[in-house]
């Protein structure tokens, strides 16, 4: 008899993460060896909590309409299991619930943290004779996953945030002699300046904003910054900063830290823009205005890059088709075939080498004076924003879907993660 | 011989301010009555120096990319003009230059205080003995001036805040059982809350984002407020925020007064956003994450209206229109048709009625708890968020177009204006 799958999306969402659940249950509807394809409610909680949302009546035009919807349709979550050691029975539980419902494959959409979760439950199933393909679906925003040479969901931010420097640019430079001087936009990325580099992107002359980026691979300096804030107002007229809200000083604190610390143990950032406009006013007087895109960003499929929407698909569909051709505690990656005329094609990576472990940019994308983007860093970034992919639209919006979200009945016991 | 235009952008530019640009100069183009467009370096400043962008050279093409061009492309200012018992010299010194450059036309294009200054010039140029003719043309985001049914500029900041205020709605929703549970998304607006209203129109039923908005017209109480938070997490697991940056308490004090002021002497505001979260996290302990849109929500041409996009071409066409049907001291308005099949023509409004005056919103586009738009306003705003007007894109981004922005020979001495 067909095993059914259980997919389920974790941590921060993105414009695109719906674009591989979309790739994952067309390509599994299109198989006869799939049975249903089970979503879980709010991510690996509604495993826990056998909370499965039956995808199977979902019509196939809703479906399709994930490809073009942000956010986690399903439901996602920032819980983390703990160690088999620690907490040995949610492991447990979830190889109960998966075997209740007849699941053979888990696949888990999400980061670092994700995959080794997804690890850990292939090996520990195999241990309870109840063995589950385990593959995991690469998503992040911060594009901070190892092997893939790029993380399905950092496209479209990369482009949001291009897109919106370039336009803020524009804004700026064409009020700067009377008004605003200085304009700093904060972007996500908490240890890896991936995002903020995007911003580069819109530099499209030497003197085209950004003039200043902040990435938090580069100690801050504060009377470099200012110096450099200084030199760009006096050069061009006009200073625009790109600021990653991971942005630190040397010793490692962070410029803005808002104090809050997520599921993970991740201090929960926000208010770098703020903070450095303060700066830039008490030293230099210049007027500024600041903007944080904060979810705005990761959320904006209305501006998703095509070739991110069209990996988001691709590694959903082949987390199937590994699935089917026996693979397991696997990851689809991506892999860049040519960067000239950019190519790719999906290619697989053991999730053993893919837990935990963060890729940080090469030191080789930062100038020297560690202010912006190397060539090189372009030659990577620019394809990864190219395409556009416009949503349907009606009376000036989005069409964007919800679903039913049907739950399947529950057969077990009631159960309460930690 | 055929008289030379001068036309200038005035305040704070939008994505739509040089479609309007285009709407003139190609409007021109096809006259024989009329000379040169020449436009000002930096808005009203360039008349005063002198320094007169001669749009002639620019290639059709050039101009013709100026109606996917946001931002002020000839460059605008916040420079407004004193009284004329004040500072005669300055009324004295436009009229000298506009004799200079061979002007019988001065197109103002900007919000309320721009439309007095064209009325000032008009009347002054009358009493000087080279009567010039004036004919403002509107724009402002803030939707503030009478007479016009909606200004251009107002409606793709509009569909940008109600597109953002659903992407992250979607976003929050898919989270909050275990993550954020408060957005708040800080949007334009000094004195009127049209730009926060049109968050509202990403309401697509009773428990759907956002939850909250907050007007200028309505008088900030933070109790209610908090229980209206509170309330919405309970009945729906989240809430979101829109914010006007001009909220303020009963007295008037705004929410959050960066305390700078701007050459029109308003308050310079920011910060209305991260004001909120820390009431909210202080009362009810709820993770909340925020977002100030600030430039990137007037500079976003890349989701602009395309409703906003032919009003502004309509306005910059109907000006040089009524400059040769030889009409004066008056401008172009948008007059509504119908809302139920949206249709719009253009009308005039004498100059004299629109200068200083500023179009609140009315009472009834606010729901009586006063954290909400009426159907009422729905109607309204929803036509003006209607249609999307892509720019052509080149590897991933917007192609903008950059002009020569050659400057005519100066014929007079130096003025410094003050």
């Amino acid at each position: 008899m067909s095993k059914n799958i259980f997919y389920a999306q974790s941590g921060g969402v993105t414009a695109v993460i719906n674009a591989t659940a979309c790739g994952v249950i067309e390509t599994a509807r299109k198989s006869r060896k799939i049975g249903k394809v089970f979503a879980g409610k709010n991510g690996i909680l509604g495993a826990l909590r056998e909370e499965l949302i039956d995808t199977s009546v979902e019509s196939n035009k809703a479906i399709a309409a994930l490809r073009h919807t942000p956010s986690g349709a399903f439901g996602s979550c920032r819980y983390k299991l703990k160690s088999l050691e620690e907490n040995e029975a949610e492991y447990h539980r979830l190889v109960e619930v998966f075997k209740a419902h007849d699941i053979g494959y888990f696949f888990y959409n999400g980061g670092g943290d994700s995959q080794d979760t997804a690890n850990k439950v292939s090996q520990l199933s195999l241990g309870m004779g109840y063995p589950i393909t385990c593959i995991g679906i690469p998503k992040t925003v911060d594009n901070d996953l190892p092997i893939t040479d790029n993380c399905p969901g950092f496209g479209s931010v990369a482009k949001y945030v291009a897109v919106s420097t370039m336009e803020a640019g524009l804004d700026v430079a064409s009020m700067a002699e009377s008004s605003t001087k200085v304009f700093v936009l904060e972007v996500m990325g908490r240890h890896a300046g991936w995002i903020a580099a995007a911003g580069g992107l819109a530099k499209s002359s030497a003197g085209a904003p950004p003039h200043v980026i902040l990435f938090p691979e580069v100690a801050f300096d504060k009377a470099k910054f200012l110096a450099k804030v200084k030199d760009s107002v006096n050069k061009y007229g006009f200073c625009v900063v790109v600021a990653s809200e991971g942005a630190q000083y040397a010793d490692g604190t962070f410029l803005a830290d808002a104090g809050a610390k997520d599921a993970f143990g991740h201090t929960q950032l926000g208010g770098v823009a703020p903070t450095l406009v303060d700066m830039i006013k008490a030293e230099h007087g210049y007027k500024c205005h600041w903007s944080v895109a904060d979810y705005l960003q990761r959320a904006a499929r209305h501006i998703a890059s095509g070739t991110d929407v069209e990996q988001a698909y691709a590694v959903g569909a082949a987390a199937v088709e590994f699935a089917l051709a026996g693979k397991n505690a696997v990851m689809p990656v991506i892999k860049r075939r040519s960067t000239k005329k950019y190519s790719w094609e999906i290619d697989e990576a053991p999730l053993s080498k893919v837990a935990n472990v963060e890729k940080m940019m090469p030191k080789s994308f930062i100038t020297k004076d560690g202010f912006g983007i190397t060539n090189k860093a372009r030659d990577y970034l620019s394809p990864l924003i190219q395409g556009e992919d416009y949503p349907p639209y009606r009376d000036g919006l989005p069409q964007y879907v919800q679903l039913q979200k049907k739950l399947v009945k529950k057969k077990l016991r009631p159960f309460n993660p930690s």
